[in-house]
């Protein structure tokens, strides 16, 4: 045996059949890397009223989480990312349709400070454009290796795309309903939001020709974290930092949603708490700051953070449990488990 | 050589590699298999809201013609079309998706006489369903055989799905452009309707593993008769009898829209008759009956049905050579043939 097979990583790293002298990227390189490829890949220049809007939204920038799920998580099996790169590329723009989308549907003006495509363009441009954008993520999907593969990851794509619809479609629904069990909410957000980010890491395991159990090991792991996020959106929309939260602290008071903390509250609060949340609740914004503070003050004699945060740490629980099943060398597994673990403490 | 032998086009059958036992079936039979196909997939029931107005949309009737030509093209090679009828589905859950939103860009209250779907839900519904449709569209065409034959189906589908949506966007553009050239209109109708024919001709094909040159023929083949139907329309729509017609006759006219025969007449007209023409498609359709008759004497004594109608005759032909291009045995073409030519000589 050669000296360099006595060090042990490198040895669990030969039994499970993975070149040992492979390099792993960081975060940073997968980023920059990521950005050349869709720099190298603009939309078509003509016609320019559908395909700039396209562009548009995707300066607006994001931190660019799900291309970089599935780019960390094909690494784990494979240096070679440039497949990976069109996944990551596809996982973006579809992510980028689903707000072009969704922002005509709230009639958001705005997005990441700058006026939305519906807003600065108009609605039938922010509809054609959001649909080229999806078909252009299929594009790219289709340029994710040979034909097995991608079959394999347009399974995954269209199940995970229509689980979003589906998941924007019980959002909108819950706007008009009365009432709304903690079930069915963690339902709304695991689709809406979740399945997304587990299936940018399934679609990155996918690439990489990954055994399939792991490829669901890494879904579920990115499914259950995505449900922890979101509950942590909650808490910080309501108890961020003023000065690190990038919006409005009490943005979700203001606007009557039906949160995480809301809906606790209502499950486990006094009928008084549960009235006067109720009453708060049908008010209109006009005395903002008077509301916000009533009623994080029914969250906080009813110990509501707290229990959200303990749902947040359940969630954050059992999606390591996924990743710590992966069966890679744990070496290998420090990049995704640092970044992701990083993001669920961020205090914005 | 055996006495079934003889037969001259059984030979020829057998020369081309096919099974002359082959069953060939006519057009009600490929649409009632079709039709049993849809009803054994219907969208799921959950949630109701996002699926109801995409079976809506599709009990509104229509020919079925696209998903007809995927039939009818697998046919030329293959007589198991269980695969074909996924990804006819597929191109007519595609079509219903691109009617689903340019209704609500032409803020269309009806559609076949039936109210659009933004108009008896609302536009956040029928943008969202729209979305699920065009990706339940991929779901089927996932399912239209093993893994080469998708990506090859994959690979037309997103090419044609992407032309559907620069078409659109052209027809869009067109509304508020001064000035329209005969090409720049032809290419727009291409784009907007008849690529999608060629599409679903060529879809056929691959499903049935034809070559691959067959199915460009058969591509160019849906393609310049698509051409050729839309400028049949633009003349119906003037010309129609109005009893066979389905729509009031002179629609286009009321609607100041710019159809072959408007654009035929600035480019041949006297510079009297273009501003005559050019003064009426300012005009409002107060008194619609009278400028029906006027825009009509204009086109009229300038020869424009039969200028137009020469134009159809052009791409018509053009269309028929890349059929008999096609490397099958004549008899089987009848189908198509008849299909295709009998829709090109129809009178509403």
């Amino acid at each position: 045996m050669t000296p360099k097979y006595k060090n042990a990583h490198f040895t669990a790293l030969v039994c499970a059949g993975l070149n040992p002298t492979f390099f792993m990227r960081n975060l940073p390189q997968l980023l920059d890397l990521f950005s050349s490829f869709s720099a190298k890949n603009p939309f078509p220049s003509t016609p320019a009223a559908l395909y700039e809007p396209c562009s548009y939204i995707l300066t607006l920038g994001g931190k660019r989480l799900r291309p970089a799920l599935v780019l960390m998580a094909a690494e784990l099996w494979d240096e070679n990312i440039e497949n990976a790169l069109s996944v990551a590329w596809a996982v973006e723009l579809f992510h980028n349709f689903s707000l072009m989308h969704d922002d005509i549907m709230d009639a958001a003006p705005l997005r990441r400070g700058q006026p939305t495509v519906h807003h600065l363009w108009n609605t039938t441009t922010a509809i054609l454009s959001g649909d080229v954008m999806l078909i252009f993520a299929y594009r790219f999907l289709a340029q994710g290796g040979e034909a097995a593969t991608v079959l394999r990851l347009l399974q995954i794509f269209n199940r995970v795309a229509t689980e979003v619809c589906e998941g924007q479609q019980l959002d909108v629904n819950f706007e008009t309903m009365s009432s709304v069990s903690i079930p069915e909410y963690l339902d709304m957000i695991a689709l809406k939001t979740a399945v997304l980010l587990g299936g940018a890491l399934e679609m990155g395991a996918a690439v990489a020709r990954a055994p399939r159990q792991d490829a669901q090991h890494l879904y579920e792991f990115g499914r259950l974290a995505g449900i922890a996020f979101q509950i942590q959106d909650d808490l910080l929309d309501t108890y961020g930092n003023p000065e690190k939260f990038g919006k409005q602290v009490g943005g979700d008071i203001l606007q009557n949603k039906k949160t995480l903390l809301v809906l606790k509250t209502l499950e486990t609060a006094s009928e008084t708490d549960c009235q006067a949340l109720q009453q708060w609740m049908q008010t209109s914004a006009e005395q903002g700051n008077i509301k916000i503070e009533a009623v994080r003050a029914i969250f906080d004699r009813n110990d509501i953070p707290a229990l959200v945060a303990a749902e947040k740490a359940h969630f954050q629980h059992e999606a390591f449990q996924h990743l710590d099943a992966v069966s890679v060398p744990e070496a290998r597994k420090t990049l995704l488990r640092q970044t992701v673990a990083e993001l669920l403490e961020r205090e914005n």
